[in-house]
């Protein structure tokens, strides 16, 4: 009800704050029998953490996950997974000016007035940071989908403002998101963004960009009629992550300049398995998974921590010119991607385990 | 969990097929005391009908609503409002081929693997005649929001294919929605969009288009960070609709595009009040109303129901061709407006309600 | 939230009030392919239904169910199955008078304070007469468990007032408990319970009892620790149930007089299957299923509708004198019998359900 | 789905092994403001800790609680609020004999049948150790009911084995349970409870006993009908606690036995205010509070662990002898009364908040 639990039987509940004293979550509904060991989720923490790269903020966090339950000798009995971050870097910044100030763009204000009280401290539990325990829970996920199922989840940069890469969702490989410290698989493309991000850097500014992500090898039937849509959870998961401001499915927005003989994907047979000829639909008919893969892509804003002079309001209620000072991600697009792939993951193997429900 | 109960305080549960005796929803949560009779459904009703104009389907149906529980002398008792309305146009079609085969760009195929049965006749479940019950819920919901709190709830068609109308969304009126038959408040492109559709129904063709919504007078706070925004709950709704392909919020994937410095919404003092010098966020910070317009836009592909030959498969798993027979609905874009309203409606008082808690 | 649904992968939602136009519930996660039809309802709705002997309630109605939605050619398809029963007996009564006062036992005064409104018509929602979806529900779920699992449920009345009789619930079949009007498998003590009943109408007075509930075949492994244990979701619904005041599994209230040694069920080996000598626990340990038959027991006080004076006050807080009129029942307990049936097998499809997830 | 969340407002997830790294659980929906500090919680996880008094099992646990999130300069922020309690005594014990054999009363052999794995240590997940965490939230949920509503909760001990208080709950103060180790309030029927379990012990045995608890100045309104209601979700949540086996609400399963006339409690008016002359119904009409004090009866079971010899069944299937070695609780009823306290103020906090969507 208060909005910090995800996922029905694969449910993840998130806690934590940006300079709290730890981050986390409570991972329940995970498949019992799996083994399970902190190096399994460090690696898609090691993707988020902040200092990875040049490209990223400078906040140096190691992000060591500690499991404190669930797992018994080296595999998951069942029983909910308790995942701890210690925050580190937390202490020194002087946060006297933030804590009078709503700054743009962040939900500074959103959350006093909502609350009557926030932690100011690097935007509290606003923060993306608070998305570690959900990277670590779909880590799992992702591990648990695998090894059942044979799905894989693949997300990677496509756009950093108007740069935009010719990619082939059905082609990408994870190692070929990791090549490059932007993560979009198209080198030559990487090259120019990332020469993008330092140039925004060094104004002081901020860039979006766009994420694409592909679920491979879903069976037919996942997703819940008519409002538990694995569409529209998807939807819902993507949009939650900070700075995501959209979300489309297969072509998405320009389906709505298509005639439906445009639209329509055509079935046929392919090796004696039930395909069709294009995926404009993105994997999906009726909300319901088609054995097609899955795809989608998710815009994200510029970080609207930038180091130039902007008007705002302090919580007197004046009006005052705000710049922001200390450290700065030019462009958190690069980071988000293993954030897009958690979310995929528990989306999907949510929707997986309810689906083993009716094929008893 | 199995899908077909939408929201938490305000829970709508949605039930009926196409073309079984009755289709309606049950409306759990509605606050105690509202006026309500059957004449402030139907109007929404009669806004989503078939048959309604020349550029709809040609099924006749009245949707007369009735309602069978929760209401008493008038007003609602805070128990659940169960509203039923009975199919009429039924009978006669032969449903003989379609029961054998997958038709493209329908949901027969994936219904079928998940369930292993499936009720054929018009699709059945799958269909977006059920949207009937959630029309009717959402109508309760408008009432209640302009009632109890004054917010407003507006959508219209923006786009038909390549024709996109200019429009000041902070501006448009209910009235300016309803002046003409493709729900575009510009006169002059609705009539370019109206012959277009005329035209496609000629070719036995369909086309896409997009719907805007804006929420108008939403108090701050309204949105559970981290997983229940405002914002990912509306994406969530969305997606569920029939033949909706994506969401985008305020500038949305133009996000992309921008810099930080274009992308913040200043804070400044308008009459006294906090507000913003730009809404490219769409009204929401951190997932949380901010008090300024919501807005949002969704695009929907064209019926797939085409008087086209297409490939297909029929449930022996062979290649075949088939071309739709009978009534076909050419654009169903002015029909998604009402549905568009009923889901916002819905998700905004859900939210409304969660938020009194805290404003005790 | 509002409370009116039940269940989580076999969810019902219950509406409507006693004297409004129409009962029912919608059944969400009725697994596909089960064939169902009104006559399968309608039998446990008529165990239920006022009139039926000279032990009940005058109130004619014939409680005819129909199902509206979720039957396909005489199968369920897996979507959500709106079952309603009209009310017919609505009319005629006058109530003038109970809409001015809170009767005593009643929930007059509770609804009023609670919503500020109420259905004063037969007590409207607070009606034991809403439990009619209920029963249809649970209809649904005891033949799917018997289909597809085995699992068989039997309740019966085990005392009135001070007649207790002496059953073994291990042997107790459907017929036994349906040979005589009290619902209790032993014909002398139920022979004594009915001159009770007569004995107590004549009086005007009502009198309370207690319904004992086996489940047999349940296979080991149903259950949720830590919150959703089998066990505490029985006791939920049982204390559901209009005048129910506790709730014991196996020995209940007993265990507190026992020895750990005279309490522990041991297991040993009886055909080669591992079972338990005795059954103290009443098939549960730790909240989970262990194979042996779960018993519970549920007590039921007498109806507070009597034709003796009682005290109360009226909607003007003032003290008053007040006798009820009309109709009244002066022993609830024989139909509390398929009430109980309907709850158990509801909570224990949703339990099996959920076992469906771990069992791949 | 897989229970380990209670509660829908006021929502904990409880996680956590008896000899896991450590135990704890998530709080989401308290109020923000209200000043918190591990203090607050310690004081009722020492009222609930292993060996606090010669009465209880000898393990050594100092049970300090650690807040990690959720709470700012010490303040509730409406964030979820992470309580961790790091395991120290968890070491030493050889648990070679234990993993091989399902103990008579324990939940060993569900587990395994259940998860196909089990963590034999203490019994892991099914110890009654995992209620540190529920414990701990409940210490929230009393201080907020204290503050925002003045509602108080106070839990006590009246029978031991045979041994039964005569106690007016309607009197008994939190410092009068605290008197003695037993947690009863009547001084000299304690000290006969103390000399049975101390006795009991010395044999190797070990008794149950029952807890009662009251719930003082809860407002008219609390409860949502039907399925949510006030007397059924306190119902699920004590048959939650372990070794629990029933519930009684007033006077419970006497009610049986009463007549109508006997049983209503009538209203009068108490200084001008709606009272009733008798609490028969244990403070709810229709399962919503009536304002009269709330009370109900938990019995519990002995302690499955004896030092005397049981037949059981090893994990191959074979029938053997098992006495159990080490440490030992007689009697865990008074350490059961602060975890009644607990789930009975989640639960009445839960239903407050939801209570205050009403009252705007």
């Amino acid at each position: 009800m208060s909005g910090n639990t995800f996922g029905k039987i694969f449910a993840v509940t998130n806690w934590g704050e940006s300079h709290g004293k730890a981050l986390g979550s409570v991972i329940d509904g995970c498949p019992p029998g799996i083994e399970l060991s902190e190096k399994d989720i460090q690696v898609e923490l090691d993707r988020r953490k902040p200092g990875q790269s040049k490209v990223s903020t400078a906040r140096n966090e190691s992000d060591n996950v500690e499991i404190l339950s669930g797992v018994f000798e080296g595999k998951t009995t069942g029983t909910p997974i308790s995942i701890i971050i210690r925050n580190k870097d937390q202490k020194s910044k002087d946060y006297s000016e933030i804590s009078k100030i709503y700054r743009p763009g962040h939900a500074d204000y959103t959350y006093q007035m909502k609350y009557g009280i926030r932690d100011y401290k690097g935007g509290g539990r606003s923060s993306a940071r608070t998305t570690v325990g959900t990277v670590a829970a779909g880590a799992i996920a992702k591990k648990v989908l695998k090894e059942k199922a044979g799905i894989e989840i693949i997300s990677y940069v496509e756009q950093i403002k108007d740069i935009v890469a010719e990619i082939d969702f059905n082609v990408v490989t994870p190692a070929d998101v990791e090549k490059n410290i932007v993560r979009c698989p198209d080198e030559k493309t990487a090259k120019k963004m990332e020469n993008l991000i330092t140039e925004t850097q060094k104004q002081g500014d901020s860039v979006g960009g766009t994420v694409v992500c592909v679920i491979k090898n879903v069976p037919v039937g996942l997703g819940e009629p008519v409002f538990d849509k694995l569409s529209s959870d998807l939807a819902r998961a993507m949009i939650n992550i900070n700075a995501a401001k959209g979300f489309e499915l297969g072509r998405g927005f320009r389906v709505a300049t298509l005639y439906g003989s445009e639209m329509n994907d055509c079935f046929f047979l392919e090796d004696g398995k039930i395909s069709t000829e294009s995926n404009n639909s993105g994997g999906m008919l009726g909300g319901i998974s088609n054995g097609m893969n899955i795809h989608f892509r998710v815009p994200f804003k510029p970080t609207p921590t930038i180091h130039k002079e902007m008007k705002t309001i302090n919580i007197k209620g004046e009006e005052i010119k705000f710049t922001a000072k200390g450290r700065h991600d030019p462009c958190v697009i690069p980071r988000a991607v293993p954030i897009v792939d958690a979310f995929a993951a528990i989306v999907t193997l949510d929707h997986y385990l309810r689906y083993l429900i009716y094929k008893r």
